[in-house]
């Protein structure tokens, strides 16, 4: 990708009634453009990053057996009314708009209802169980106030999964093993070691479910973590979880957190009212066991942002950036280099930010910092003519390394 | 993929209310699960062909600079009141609803507007034109009717492609170029040979558009062809493009299409009524010209149904099948043999549904040919035992080949 052929453009500034500081940087660099408060569409770069947490996620779910489908946005009020969540008064996020002939519709706040709806028609004996779905959908929810930026939106993506089970016990375990790619998710975005699994309100069924929340100072959450790093509670069942898992609340410290992901046993709650079943081995009817799995992929995008920001600008993880490089050229004889080396190292497969611009070059440093690009590479005149290559990483302050041409494609193409 | 891991099953019978061919054999064969009129969800298999069809497009929208972007669903009524198709008397398929303080918010049925608006705010100059953005969208329209399938949903994707551009002659040569890479789509699609470039109704800026139109039966549209094949009219303007073009109506004959691509130059139309403006070399304000480019990517896999479907089900070109292989165990040994196969084949990189289920051949080879997958491939007791395999196309009707080892791997694995 070369700078000069993107569209969007760095600012210094971002629309006056944005708030959160995820949206500002983003909007800034040139990553997501605001439609309305809570609405956002993503540019070229923006799109990049949020394709590269869904292939992280979708590769971790696909291990474990997931399977991808796609929903729809419009929904049914029949698919609703008999766990009692078309009423607004119990679910107050809803959109909903009408067909020609008066008939309601509501636009997808959440996809449990409709998965099982769906499901019921494919599983009828407990030869078709477990199974597990799950896809990357758009969701709208009403949202009274939207000043979280993309960390919580009117509209978002969300990765939901759904895991149906005939026992308690295959739930069980599945959950368990959903615990484990969760984790694994959140070390390849790069917050692995701030990410804890968290005890949070559960429901019916359970009297926990689990959240993800990740230690982050815009964060809405309080956490409380012990000192050793094993048992992290939310703020909102601190008094609960820890009598049940005997816990002083002296050994737990608070801090802010923002919730990442969040997992939840509906048992056979949704089956019994929805009235969903399955023929058992011993020919019986019973109802099907269900989980359910949410990570808000932008909002985890917006978390990293918010997490790892400094005063020059967004600082991406490398899993997730939208490059690895990005190349500034300066000089005559730099640009003629730089024109080859962003060649070179495309066919090699390393995404490279080309900024071939006709511009200064402390301007071309600002706006890769602003950008959050893991390395600058630095091609001028000057470092020709020495043979060298100046590389410097943009989350850490040690200074620029200057390597030779054979030092850097160590450095960069294998690592 | 494993056919007994799929948590679809196929069906003999579709829902009562479906109406339409490729929506009956897409629900039987598990690709789609029917939401509502004109709402369908993709299942496993489904997404998998949808997935195929865009990332063709995706290449070839690349290949001529387009830059992939995601806009939104929720769209504010502002943004369409300037060219007044905010208004429902001019817009019939508008899904609209409202935010918690009453403002109303549109369901984007189209981005036209929603791509210029966003556009204004980075298009300043001349040197920042031409540019060319493009996204994958659900577009949601509020269909009076819906009794097409995927042909026509009221929920549905499209690639929608917009040029921006500082004359109109730069406008012109990007628009051919576009037909050119589109041409190159449905030859990828499998349908390039009666996929035809068609002179369809313009507006007030050109008195043209253009459509691509596949002959095929299901279509909604009338296309006039000649002989040679190098013109193609819809009906709709067959007077007025045959005076313009001084061809004799007798010459073309009338085919039934179905339309799979539409493009449109608006000129500077719609810069006009939104008031965008950029400043042209020579320091005066001017309108940018725009053009629109779309395919229907739901829309091009229930054509590419309607089209080859044959008395036993779906036909799916190779190059957007879900899967190249139908692997199909029969004994034993075949189950063994196949395992392995299926695991080697996998490992080279070829696409294979292995129905493994304990089901007898029969029933296997009926879902893969309703499935529509490009070869079936048998592994049997008795075929072991004569060291080959059983090959067999599904698009025609010539016999199944019997090929030793070293033959399949030649023909499946390199072709």
């Amino acid at each position: 990708m070369k700078v000069s052929q993107l569209f969007t453009k760095t600012s210094k500034t971002s629309p006056a009634d944005e708030v959160s500081r995820n949206a500002q940087l983003l909007i800034r660099a040139g990553y997501v453009y605001k439609v309305m408060a809570g609405v956002y569409a993503y540019t070229p770069l923006g799109l990049r990053v949020l394709e590269n947490i869904k292939q992280i996620v979708r590769e971790e779910m696909n291990s474990i057996g997931g399977q991808e489908i796609i929903m729809t946005s419009l929904q049914r009020k029949e698919t609703w009314e008999g766990t009692g969540r078309w009423d607004d008064n119990k679910v107050d996020v809803w959109f909903k708009s009408k067909l020609k002939d008066d008939t309601e519709v509501g636009l997808a706040w959440s996809h449990e209802e409709a998965i099982m709806e769906m499901m019921q028609q494919f599983i009828k004996s407990y030869k078709d169980l477990p199974t597990s779905v799950y896809q990357f959908q758009t969701k709208l929810r009403n949202e009274l106030r939207a000043k979280s930026g993309i960390m919580r939106g009117r509209e978002f993506v969300m990765k939901d999964m759904y895991s149906l089970h005939a026992t308690k016990e295959d739930m069980d375990a599945y959950y368990n093993k959903v615990i484990q790619v969760y984790q694994r998710c959140y070390e390849r975005f790069g917050i692995g070691d701030s990410t804890f699994v968290t005890f949070a309100s559960g429901g019916a069924f359970t009297k926990f479910s689990h959240e993800f929340q990740t230690i982050c100072d815009a964060g809405e959450d309080i956490l409380y973590v012990n000192e050793e790093q094993t048992v992290a509670v939310n703020e909102e069942v601190l008094d609960d979880a820890t009598t049940e898992l005997g816990i002083e609340k002296s050994t737990l410290a608070p801090t802010k957190s923002a919730e990442v992901g969040n997992i939840f046993k509906f048992g056979t709650e949704k089956s019994e009212q929805m009235g969903i079943t399955f023929t058992d081995s011993d020919g019986a009817n019973k109802p099907i066991y269900l989980a359910s799995y949410g990570i808000g992929i932008t909002r985890v995008m917006g978390v990293i942002v918010e997490k790892f920001a400094d005063e020059k600008g967004i600082v991406w993880p490398e899993s997730i950036a939208p490059a690895k490089i990005y190349l500034v050229s300066i000089g005559k004889q730099g640009s003629e280099a730089a024109d080859a080396l962003y060649a070179e190292l495309t066919s090699k497969g390393v995404d490279v930010l080309y900024d071939d611009r006709d511009a200064r070059p402390g301007e071309k440093f600002a706006d890769g910092e602003l950008m959050g690009i893991p390395y600058t590479l630095t091609v001028s005149d000057r470092l020709i003519e020495a043979g060298a290559f100046e590389l410097k990483h943009r989350s850490n302050n040690t200074s620029a390394e200057i390597l030779t041409r054979d030092e850097l494609f160590a450095s960069i193409v294998t690592s």
